[in-house]
């Protein structure tokens, strides 16, 4: 099955608004393993919301539009797919009377208006929007399947789930589509293209790299008549990856660093103190993220300036002689953090801009009763890219020293 | 002119990430006067990106695409390109020596595949990309504006920002759509709605509200045949609007919250130092977001357990009577922090999350030679959006008082 989204709204082609539905139901999509080909964004213009049904007729068998299902004259979805299918809309009395009586319940008298939003064509089921006035639509014609549903998300989203899915599932047959996201970390996306190449040219599964600010991720998709053979060649082909990038591989899926960081530390029964002068707390925040981060996570210092890493308890001696951005103050931070919070880790990050390049140099420190590492890389980009990078490599190192050496 | 933004990438079909960039370049366009009337999102097929060129070539003057630059198999822009308008892309030597420089600096020697990032056809102009690999093209032929930029929302923005607009800025003639963004916190839209509720049917200029992490922003769109009148309607509608929500606002157009503080505390030679629990660092970084945060801001302490707050400087007595997350214990951790770092004002933010509720309470403290101000706030929504909305709250309280006490 093929499908098209169609999100409706000028003020999406304002730039007003976010268009977060159709991320959303493109993933529902996929899951079902429907194919989409297209989303086709159109403002509220009858001619070319037609046009844009039109076409999507043309080259998919379901058609989701989202949004234009209101009350005001701009609110011109209905309209537009009564006139592709050639029908003519006509007032629902017993829908009317449904409406007011949500509406009343809690607004008071409903405006004439919206009796627009009790309009239906002969071939359209109407789909109850729980939370708001704007019905859907199912309509089944000519082999086509056209599901009309409101923009906001909220009431877009929980008609998905309690309206539609339940249907869209009953009409299913055939190949299943399942997912895999393999999320790596220090190795530049061109590199993971060249070790994978054999693997990026095959078709199913398939393999396709995308860059994200905690790594490059690797997304591998399985088509297969069930659900277990698909799991299966999913599995295989994650099997081969691993054996080639081993331990750049930090996670999968709804994985972040944060939480396998988390995980390592709740297993091994470790505690973690940080300390930041270059990123500011982003690097505890990011930690704390985690709901259980309680469990591990005991706090930290940041120092913004020398005044305060010498007030926290580093060295004067050592900042004059090492230099205040350095990796040895970044070990040294590390240490006196791990000590005054009585952690078992310590982790420190420095860091230094170098504005001519746009890039940055940091420092990472980590330091416990049984090790010390220090770190330092070099990342192109401007301060906030930098501090984001240099946090998720200081999660990245981390994890690395948990595994190999705890 | 009209406009087609052509939104590439699997990965957005699959619903694996949000297609935020159509809507910054939807703004950008709408604030040029450029007229919007489809965003095309098509996935990495060389047949099917070539038709959405084609139509896009068909009913538009300008096409923006995004996405589908890197060296990878998948990234086919640049080939679908070339096609349609029947040219031949060629290695250009210099760009590949550059990016084989840029390369050499991060991560040693550049793959061969990254070779396709530095190829070019006769009619494109190479638009530098600081941050990354990829280059954007700029091309003019048969009266259309080609624009190819890279996927990566920050590569994309600075691109846009530095090497498009300017150049598309000197191609516009007519009407100059000009727009002020006036920034408010601490009241609800629907109250925003009530009170500016005549001017919000005006047509030109035009006033809109929106929901933003940061409060409620008002923005005001006047059009008019030069800039001078535009921005003279903008500013006489803005002094009404300050007339009626007065301290409420606290900036406009790029202001951000701590940008706004940090001019304050600046202008007053006043330093600051923070200690958070609930919001785990959040606040200390969102702070020195500023880039001249190191002239005000000293640091940071986090406490994410009571032995940490104790560790810290908190009297364990006072946490006992008042409660581990208590307005007592913010203005507590305000002046902890405050002497510890010998700075002139404390923050503190401690916090709890109702469960139940899906709520957090959240207690602020301010404290100086001068003041000693404590402020409890009860925000909805999961753990997350409540740490923002404290830090924001907080830093909205600092503002307010450094203006009316300091």
């Amino acid at each position: 099955m093929k499908a098209e989204i169609i999100p409706t709204g000028t003020e999406i082609l304002l730039g007003n608004i976010v268009d977060t539905n159709s991320s959303f139901l493109a993933n529902q999509l996929s899951l079902l393993g429907i194919d989409l080909y297209f989303i086709s964004t159109v403002g509220d213009n009858h001619e070319r919301l037609l046009h844009t049904l039109r076409q999507a007729w043309m080259r998919a068998d379901l058609i989701i539009t989202t949004g234009g299902l209101g009350p005001t004259q701009g609110d011109i979805t209905r309209e537009a797919i009564a006139k592709l299918l050639g029908e003519e809309p006509k007032v629902d009395k017993k829908l009317w009377q449904e409406l007011q009586n949500l509406f009343s319940h809690y607004h008071g008298r409903i405006p004439q208006g919206n009796i627009k939003q009790a309009t239906v064509i002969p071939s359209a089921q109407i789909i109850l929007n729980p939370i708001g006035t704007a019905p859907g639509w199912w309509i089944e014609k000519d082999d086509h399947l056209i599901v009309a549903m409101p923009g906001p998300p909220d009431e877009m989203q929980l008609m998905w789930e309690e309206g539609i899915l339940p249907r869209l599932r009953q009409k299913m047959t055939g190949a299943i589509i399942l997912s895999k996201i393999i999320k790596t970390f220090g190795l530049a996306e061109a590199k993971i293209d060249e070790l994978l190449a054999p693997f990026l040219a095959l078709s199913n599964p398939t393999l396709a790299t995308y860059i994200k600010p905690d790594g490059i991720y690797l997304r591998v998709t399985a088509k297969a008549q069930k659900a277990a053979k698909a799991e299966y060649m999913i599995a295989q082909k994650e099997a081969d990856i691993r054996e080639i990038l081993a331990l750049y591989i930090w996670g999968t899926d709804n994985d972040t660093l944060d939480s396998v960081v988390g995980t390592c530390l709740k297993a091994k029964n470790l505690s973690l103190a940080t300390m930041e002068s270059f990123t500011d707390g982003l690097l505890s925040n990011t930690i704390a993220n985690s709901l259980e981060s309680s469990a591990y996570f005991k706090g930290g210092l940041i120092a913004c300036c020398n005044e305060a890493k010498v007030a926290f308890g580093l060295d004067p001696h050592s900042i004059k002689r090492y230099g205040n951005e350095s990796s040895q103050i970044a070990q040294a931070m590390a240490e006196v953090v791990r000590k005054n919070l009585h952690a078992d880790i310590g982790l420190g990050i420095a860091g230094t801009m170098n504005p001519c390049e746009k890039a940055g140099n940091i420092f990472i420190g980590l330091n416990s009763d049984k090790f010390k590492r220090t770190i330092t890389r070099n990342f192109p980009g401007n301060r906030l890219r930098i501090k984001q990078r240099a946090v998720y490599a200081a999660l990245f190192e981390l994890r690395k020293i948990l595994i190999e050496e705890v």
